[in-house]
């Protein structure tokens, strides 16, 4: 249980709620009435409206690098209202609160779940009858905070297969004999198209991406090529990903979200 | 007083300073000077600069979801340097700080006042002889942390007749024989068009707007119309409102702040 | 030591890695592995790309309002990667921590170093082999949760001598006969100019700036003038500024960061 791991516990919050309203705010209320000792850090709000694949490319890039037993809500939710599942999930390194809907399956396949629960008892909800579109404050947030004063995940609802949570089906990152084979994971707001194959398979290798029909070379930094020109680059997140120098690399290669990619190194 | 609700005190940030000047962490900063124990929640700081109709709506959706006690300070201030009032409230749930200029009256309209004082006080203040532009680091921050820490409000100036509070004089929403008559409360940065009657009014009931000679039909959600067409609907913050399906309501349909409107269900 | 001086010790965050990413997520995260109980608020994070005088004019303006013992972060590092030196600053306030690039050079102009050391000493590192791009997880956050905990400065890295650090080369606002000569410090998104000359230096006096060529009357505010008008003031960061009443006087007056001015009262 969170208790036993820290004396300070720590919940996260990812949204596609923005910075105008006070949504963000308001879980954030949810959280301080339930307990109000708890510790709460925005990952982001700026998650482009319902993209699922920025919000978990977002959630897999951030767990790591907090403590044991961490309570992470992500609620980027286009099916609220809807009959999709409300989840909470256990793992190694804490928990996951949110719709199940994808957002968790970047983190489940790094680190797999070691319990599902489906939020099914409302005793820990705000209120039995929760709004048709706010699950965040009504649900989410509550259930979070709850989950990280003590109350056990099976308390929460009833255990479901992990098996069974959505998946965004992207292909893994597999290894190759030249190199590693993995597909486009995430699109940025600048058009750089990053893949699922980890920067550290090519640290201090030469290596190319391979790419419907383009053979792009590995570089350190932008400012190795020319303006205009395609280059493959470890971006700021640690994963390859392919880039145009002041360029649109997503609409000018025309590739897109799960398109195939190869590494090859040498 | 507040050190006897919770033993974790809370404050809450509003303003229109946005995020690329450093003024929000200065008021955070001097609030930790004054009592480093205290937490601080941002509401939200792009409030359109000066406007204080946004500022109001804002605190009053946010305001029921903290811990009783929670000073809520609001700094939108457009008349900071003249002679408006700079005041704090007791009401039933905690307490407001800021300057008198309507911001509060949305709150105090939902749960009335029970004491309000004008800050005349200066030993409670940063400095005896504060800015002209910015009284949320002089007054209103340092006045709220000290409030939040045990002084009480009567020590923070003379009392004053909460009558005299400015108002953003906004029609009441009042019960009819087929529904419910309100206003414009609220205009987003979207154009919708936000009443002051709740969207819990209209729930499981069959309901249309009536307003400047148009019958808006009520609807679930935007999707229930085709782009252009006019919609009423209940928005995310819990109000009636009037939308145009991918349209901005109101540049087109010439409503405005206050302007009268009528919930008729049956 | 900070232990010393307060029972809640606070970091402050200042960055231009912006709100859509999870980088400021990911340093808080680092901070509160090593030490959960640290209090950590952001300055902003909206520093224009590599804008190194942005970046120290922000810290300087925010610096003065925290708690006695606060550990500054300042990550805007066009040289990471680089040999640019990354270093922690003991001052009488408390303790800055990031890249030697002249960010630290406006506090420390006001304030001067007690003592300053170059971070190698990996052990308070992250990871002894930090990435080539983000120092602020690996390095910075790392080390300045520490400091914050109670280790020394002199633990973190060898001493170097303070005048050795990066300046912004800006002269210094210096007293005439007539008045006070100065320079641009800062030029904000607005094109208002920013000088170096404290806005109490002019209280309660007539006065006006001369720069190349133009007497420019100084005001109370930008009402005081019409659209168009070049306007000197003091700014609501408390230096005197040039600005143009609905225009861009950076653009429209060719002046530029360093550029000289002087204040004549009378």
């Amino acid at each position: 249980m969170p208790g036993n791991w820290s004396n300070q516990q720590f919940l996260t919050l990812l949204s596609d709620f923005g910075d105008r309203d006070v949504y963000v705010a308001v879980m954030k209320g949810v959280i301080a009435q339930i307990n109000p000792k708890l510790s709460v850090v925005d990952l982001t709000h700026q998650i482009p409206p319902q993209n699922i694949a920025a919000a978990r490319f977002s959630l897999m890039n951030a767990y790591p690098y907090f403590p044991e037993g961490t309570v992470h809500i992500a609620v980027v939710d286009p099916g609220v209202g809807s009959k999709r599942r409300a989840i909470a999930v256990e793992f190694a390194q804490g928990f996951l609160v949110g719709p199940d809907n994808g957002t968790f399956s970047g983190v489940l396949a790094q680190t797999p779940a070691i319990a599902v629960v489906e939020l099914t008892n409302s005793r820990y909800w705000r209120t039995p009858e929760p709004s048709k579109t706010f699950h965040g404050r009504d649900i989410f947030a509550p259930v979070a905070a709850h989950l990280a004063s003590g109350v056990t995940l099976q308390q929460l609802g009833h255990e479901i297969d992990p098996a069974s949570l959505v998946q965004m089906n992207l292909k893994n990152c597999t290894e190759t004999k030249t190199g590693w084979f993995g597909c486009i994971q995430y699109i940025d707001h600048f058009g750089n198209l990053v893949s699922n194959i980890p920067g550290n398979y090519v640290q201090n290798k030469r290596w190319c991406v391979q790419v419907s029909g383009l053979m792009i070379p590995g570089c350190d930094t932008y400012s190795n090529v020319k303006a205009g020109e395609v280059v493959a680059l470890v971006g700021s997140h640690g994963w390859v990903e392919i880039a145009i120098n002041s360029g649109d690399a997503h609409s000018q290669l025309q590739l897109n979200l799960q398109d195939p990619l190869e590494v090859i190194s040498y």
